[in-house]
């Protein structure tokens, strides 16, 4: 490759104006301030029909899907915000990755994880549910999985309140951009 | 409440003449045999857009989510069939139960769980996320997780034909009934 | 059986005097102000060479691992206090559990699960890592998985100061004795 | 450092004469073929006490213990050979890390894991759970987890008889050297 893909930057959500998006926005700054570009694929943008006309038989047929598709293909990094929905990962996120084709959307790959949730979770047994998904399909994930408890407390005006979060994402990402 | 509300089978995926499907018509048969009634919700009957029509600020807008939604709501006891789809459960049937009220849908419910894979793991890692999910909302679940691995090989014409997953079915059939 | 069996409530680690006996002692008192009857098992009156003379070949050889075994095969009904160890549960809990006779200990009976940390987690992870461990051995486990999270600072003199944990823990202990 | 220290190999189980050892020195031959030094550590050699001595207020205390430590703190990178024990990991094993210095030991380093067992499964199961912890404990580990399912079927004579399984070794091998 004659030069570095961007990171892709998932925000594991479709819910709009999400707080993972604006924490992907966060993340994006951290990646600038150590000189890595990055783009941001926000499951908003998924179209609103995907797990009929881009799953199973339609697999491949929906050409907003396989815009949204395009961006994983040619990437080989990324950044997972997964927000904590029901005690796992937003289902909307698994079926996003179950349009996608197999095994090659991810394979050899590399991936970080950030969970967030309003309880004091973290999201860690989400976080821990897809990096059973990701060593199915092949990517190495960083150990390093940052879990933002309380999100709510430690993120305000689109800045990381708490201290450690703040430390904590910012090996993360220097991390994944050495991993 | 006067009768004992029907047992319902919740097929766990959208995928058209799934399965899962006839897995879930199967047991409706073994239920049959114990004089036990039972609905098959198949997830092929979720509206299409309900990801976006049915979830966030959406949620309970969507009538045809709904009257899927009031079959979950009408029951204390569910089977659900849950085929593997990349080392976890099917992303649809997470956000269909993300589109669901919390915590009333599910709390103090009774839950078996059945899983389905071409490999030979049958799903075993899917139930075990599964059964987080139904841990945070409150849904006892049976012990038993019956694993149906390489399915393909071991259900031919809707029956099954490999005696052991037969008797962990009925075994599971039973305790279902007595929970 | 003429009689109903205690309840046992088991300390899941070895550690001398841990915060988990405190905890299950508290459990008692519950357990009596609901007429219950329990006794404890606390895994510090292990033999210190179980790992070696209570399992693979010499298992079954060991009189004093076999009378902390023989409250297990007594019981129907358990209580799992877990403190977290690096992430999941003790080790020596599962040394102890492989050290029993499969299938039988655990088989058709009942579980509560608790789980206690220093961190804010509250040992989320090693409950759900148990669970699997329970659902393989055919032991059915209470949904509520009660996490008490820093309970430095939310149990003082032997008792619960934190409100939300005392309700958790008085629901939970009502749950299991009507399993 | 002046050279590259050798992978430890740790034989998961402390079973005398385990299937898991022959896996191990099956996994050394593999890493001699790819000019790779390796060391095996086999849990057969903790001292029968450990549990008592080398844990908790006794931690560092027990040499015979602390020779194995020194083993783990000179390496960087591990595979560890995991048999599936009552659907998790041996609880020796966890028992084992749960003696090491946190956060040292592992942090930072690189992991492959590998599962067996006599079942279908491959301890896949065994296999996230100790993902978690090594997630925990900072250590990065590789998406390819190699599953040996009825492993006395697929390891005649110390050599493993199915292709797919020699394959997938030989994958992990290169993988966790150039990791």
């Amino acid at each position: 490759m004659s030069a570095i893909s961007p990171i892709v930057i998932i925000v594991g959500t479709n819910r709009p104006n999400s707080m993972s998006r604006r924490v992907a926005e966060y993340y994006q700054k951290l990646l600038i301030q150590s000189n890595t570009s990055s783009t941001i694929l926000d499951l908003v943008d998924l179209p609103h029909d995907f797990t009929v006309t881009a799953l199973y038989g339609n697999s491949g047929k929906n050409e907003a899907f396989n815009s949204l598709k395009s961006h994983i293909d040619g990437a080989e990094k990324f950044i997972f915000i997964i927000p904590e929905y029901n005690g796992s990962y937003p289902g909307v996120l698994k079926a996003f990755i179950d349009g996608l084709p197999y095994p090659n959307s991810f394979t050899n790959k590399k991936a970080a994880l950030v969970g967030l949730s309003s309880n004091m979770h973290g999201a860690i047994v989400a976080l821990s549910h897809m990096n059973d998904i990701f060593s199915y399909l092949g990517m190495n994930t960083l150990a390093l999985r940052v879990k933002l408890a309380q999100i709510q407390s430690h993120f305000v005006d689109n800045e990381i309140t708490n201290p450690l979060y703040k430390e904590l994402l910012e090996i993360q990402a220097e991390q994944i951009i050495r991993f």
